[in-house]
């Protein structure tokens, strides 16, 4: 494909006070950037929209700096390079980076990672073989570590993380238990991806209760990815020596102050809880060996992944807006242009 | 002394459903126990009051039963052996063991622990020499892990507890901040104990700014005794890898069901928070060289502790009232009858 003299991109309009709304995003069409000396040129093919990206709307420092007004939204990206001046790519192959909301963008190759469309789908590397896939078996195997015959609870359970945590729970011999809204996504964690139980946290009634009957043996590991009244829920049924692996607390990510909830510290005293929060690249390192693991468990058919592909930038917002929802089913991400690997 | 035909002791009269009452205790007359084969009986002359036995009084399970309706309140005691027919102690022996709230109790000498007075006061064996002793040790030492240079925060930092974690920490080569109630606590703190500084959360205004102003390095160890709104504005403030040692939530004991508090979790997930929950005999086997180490430190006056001594079982109840709204200042121990050593 010829390169375009303009492409399209979403820029961060506004810092929104609470949820999100479409207006606290712009789309622009501007130039096309030139590949400067040592650089690449990539066509984004497929945009990851993960929650950590509402943190980034935020006007504060975290590990990882804010978004500013009239910046490109940051994102993982999959797509193809259609200009090179760096030796250690040429045009034509498949690269993950984090170009951002945006049809093309430039890569100086310092973070950029080929991807081999032979191995699987290239959108992948958006998902259960790239950023959320790892934070899953970081997550789970190194801050949750759960022994064989232990029960393992995952909130978001059919998300992009959480699918892949109950898995590989799966795979280390735990009984696993999702929580997840609405009966679709529990017959999907129960009946395709294989969970023991998963709790509809909305259904109604007695969550706690829900949760304690789907765990006789009570709770040895929560990987939390929602925070909120369903991690209190979790936490009145965590074992002795539980460990609790913090990955997210989407919950509370539109909330303009900290939400008010139960202070639970005394059960984490008398119970040695043990919790601990995470960042996927903390664990940089150790993701060539992680990443050949996901990638035989993903060929063989042990892993099993689900996306939920958005067409076109424009519908960016939308989908993101969705996402903090809990409107999305599987790993969310917007398809920015034609997949040649299809 | 003779053995006297009866003693007194208290009992759980009533569970409290919120701050305890005098009337929720009994002080009752009963025969001295007989000290029957292998067993010793024990004149008990230091009651140990501590903020766990609050949770004893809840008819709930946790790492310890519940005192029981009309059973001796539980805690532990330094007295003297008046009567003994086990083999491994002797009438006059000093001993630490944990015979509740009565003057005069029997052991089976399996928990059984002799003092040498001549180490260091036996009362000590209650504190600093003792359970709480250890407690600070190990949930300092083991749990916090703070490195030379780090910045520990320590909650009811004149306590039984606190005192001795603030101290423990000067000896690593860390910056100490203590947080204790009023003028004349936070005085003894930083001139008696040598802590770097102590914010006084009774003395209004921010209390988070308060600690930020106190720690301009951030918090990267938080040994927290006390939870509730104090624990709020140490979070705030905690260092990326930061690790909370989580040794009670006294603020929240008295509460019949869980107060409600900020939602902090998504600080403890960007600044990789290791928050760990820890009861003192989870080391017990450790204990004995701990227990050295303390005392090296105690007779060579690098650390020095406070003890606030109450007389008469009579006054246990009101006393330990006083110790749950950070009356006491100190250890705190009721003296159940005259101590020979002094």
């Amino acid at each position: 494909m010829s390169i375009p003299k303009t492409h399209r991109r979403i820029v961060l309009a506004r810092r929104p006070p609470g949820e999100p709304v479409e207006s606290d995003f712009r789309l622009e069409e501007v130039p096309v950037p030139e590949c400067g000396p040592k650089e690449v040129l990539v066509r984004n093919i497929y945009l990851s929209l993960d929650p950590y990206m509402r943190g980034r709307m935020r006007d504060v420092a975290s590990y990882a700096p804010p978004v500013q007004i009239g910046e490109v939204m940051t994102g993982g990206t999959v797509g193809q390079i259609v200009a090179s001046n760096h030796a250690g790519f040429k045009v034509g192959d498949f690269v993950e980076e984090r170009l951002g909301w945006q049809e093309y963008g430039i890569s100086q190759g310092v973070s950029l990672r080929k991807i081999d469309p032979a191995w699987a789908p290239i959108s992948t590397a958006n998902g259960v073989l790239g950023m959320p896939g790892m934070t899953a078996y970081f997550g789970l195997l190194e801050v949750g570590k759960p022994k064989p015959g232990e029960t393992v609870v995952v909130s978001a359970a059919s998300g992009a993380v959480g699918q892949i945590v109950g898995q590989i729970a799966k795979l280390m011999g735990c009984r696993v238990v999702g929580i997840a809204g609405g009966a679709k996504k529990c017959a999907f964690v129960k009946d395709e991806l294989g969970f023991d139980a998963c709790v509809d946290y909305k259904a109604g009634g007695d969550l706690a209760k829900a949760i304690k009957d789907a765990c006789p043996n009570g709770v040895d590991v929560y990987f939390d990815n929602v925070g909120g009244s369903v991690t209190d829920a979790v936490f009145v049924n965590l074992n002795f020596f539980a460990r609790v692996s913090l990955c997210g607390s989407i919950s509370g990510y539109n909330a303009a102050a900290p939400e008010m909830g139960p202070r639970l510290f005394m059960i984490f005293v008398g119970r040695r809880v043990n919790m601990r929060g995470f960042i996927v690249s903390d664990f940089i390192q150790h993701w060539p060996a992680a990443m050949k693991q996901m990638g035989e468990w993903v060929r063989s058919g042990k892993v099993k992944y689900r996306e939920d592909i958005v067409q076109g930038i424009e519908n960016a917002p939308r989908a993101f807006i969705g996402l903090l929802r809990g409107e999305n089913f599987g790993k969310l991400q917007v398809q920015l242009g034609p997949d040649p690997t299809k």
